[in-house]
């Protein structure tokens, strides 16, 4: 079966309401697979807890005209993810999110179904965990989970919020100084830095990135790193 | 015994020549318990290779009338820790860092010696590992530890490299975000936002904040944060 995914970047750009430039590319997800409701996965959302999260979401996707139901109210989590139309997983902090995944019994099942066709969508942290693992996060590893691995529905690793821009007045590590210190370890797993305000979109076989026109950056171990925007044909991904 | 510590932010402030600035804090650190050989731990090293790391901090101790050792090329792990007058954990990817002590059995090796007095630095990763965890590491997750329990040498976390800067058109979490994800999940355990150019020094039971006028921020639960300089009593932190 063809997997759907539509991994998202970002909810929030820099100065724009909240899940406000990718609202139109959740529509469209969801009016082409028949998607009315939505089961929402709010365990990245730390810092405001899930019930805030819940409300925060939902009233974005009323507008879009989605119903969203919370994973973490589920009298029966496991039978909610079993019946779920599309699964939704939330930004926040990804090592949260992979925790309770793991701890929970929902990474796997959640997997099977987007590997048997259900719709599947996340952004910032939900992006990630649709990858081999959480390897390429951003996120500070405020909770150490059972496992790093994730849900390997793409078979590279995504870098939300993929950003070249560095203070001068800093001697930290840059993004792509990070990115490639994972290749160094990880040399056959190539690294798509997924600028903000864009997002990969899988549909019948075909990847695409879609959103504003931020080319993605690809980085493979030992080689220059390569640009792909709108246009590009990135099946040689899968 | 009292603990020796030196625990530096970072190894390079933006254009100035690698562990330039903290040279001089190394060497009194050293002439003050009277080191001149240094067992030097260069698992965050993954960039540039154990070799390359330790001819490049070699180079640098050299001027500061040091010797170092890479622990990565004695005959006898075990027996050279036990040995060692010093031990220097340099930076890099904390992942790695934490990783490798742990698979070779050397974490609570240091730590133990640590703990019985034998003077011990670090600077950015190996800064962090002297805290009760990774959990505050900037790094990014390339490889996954056995665990992320570091060496307890301090109470509280470092956040290496600390800094307030943010990027306005980036619509990602700023540091603070991060650090206040930690505390919401780890409401005990307080942060230390080291900026770069300072570190934290414990001699005598004392612990100071030294190195440039950059003072610390100490994040804790609920609280705002506070900023401690260099002339601050920061004992109540032990």
């Amino acid at each position: 079966m063809n997997k759907r995914l539509l991994l998202i970047s970002n909810s929030t750009n820099a100065g724009e309401p909240y899940l406000g430039w990718c609202g139109e590319m959740i529509k469209d997800f969801a009016e082409k697979h028949n998607v009315t409701d939505v089961l929402f996965v709010p365990y990245a959302g730390v810092s405001m807890g899930y019930d805030a999260y819940e409300q925060r979401v939902a009233a974005v996707f009323d507008t879009l005209g989605l119903k969203i139901h919370s994973l973490h109210r589920a009298d029966n989590p496991v039978e909610a993810v079993k019946q779920a139309q599309c699964v939704a997983v939330g930004g926040g902090n990804t090592f949260h999110l992979v925790y309770e995944l793991w701890r929970l019994g929902e990474m796997k099942l959640i997997r099977e179904r987007a590997e048997e066709g259900m719709p599947y969508m996340g952004w910032s942290a939900g992006s990630n965990v649709a990858c081999p693992s959480l390897k390429t996060t951003n996120d500070m590893p405020i909770i150490e989970p059972e496992r790093f691995d994730c849900m390997n529905l793409v078979k590279f690793q995504i870098n939300p919020h993929y950003t070249d821009f560095f203070d001068p007045k800093h001697g930290g590590e840059t993004r792509q100084d990070r990115i490639n210190e994972f290749l160094k370890v990880n040399q056959d797993i190539n690294v798509v830095g997924l600028r903000e305000a864009t997002a990969l979109s899988l549909e019948e076989g075909k990847l695409r990135l879609i959103g504003r026109n931020n080319p993605l950056v690809l980085f493979k171990y030992n080689q220059e790193p390569k640009h792909y925007g709108l246009d590009s044909d990135l099946n040689f991904l899968l």
